[in-house]
């Protein structure tokens, strides 16, 4: 069993209405120098089997496919 | 300025029903094996100044605060 995470974040330019909210409740709640907060997506799982070649190629597939979108998203791998 | 990633989990035994809908979609996609899908946020900040020590404990308020709900969520702080 191979344990991963993905993430996903948003490719610079693009708008993040959501960080900016963030950003904007971190100021009223008194954080000051709070700047550039963008959020993503985080996705924990585990694949069967042990070749971690294949894991990272079928993840790469799965990030392509549905986990992402491509156009305004990037995505990270990481396999433990 | 001090570059923070901020990435949220669920806790183990909280039902995660996002998750189990990415399972199931990557299994109709064709992804067999994949299980235990648990889905996260992630946040990326940037705090003025250069006191790691300072921005990590910043960083510890915001999530109890705003950023994670720590009945059912796990917070991790990496600073670059």
């Amino acid at each position: 069993m191979i344990k991963a995470r993905v993430t996903i974040t948003l490719k610079n330019g693009v708008l993040d209405p959501q960080g900016k909210a963030i950003e904007g409740a971190l100021s009223a709640l008194g954080f000051e120098g709070v700047d550039h907060v963008r959020q993503g997506k985080v996705f924990d799982l585990e694949l069967e089997g042990t070749d971690k070649t294949k894991a990272e190629a079928d993840l790469k597939a799965m990030c392509e496919k549905l986990l992402a979108n491509t156009v305004i998203e990037n995505y990270t791998i990481s396999i433990a």
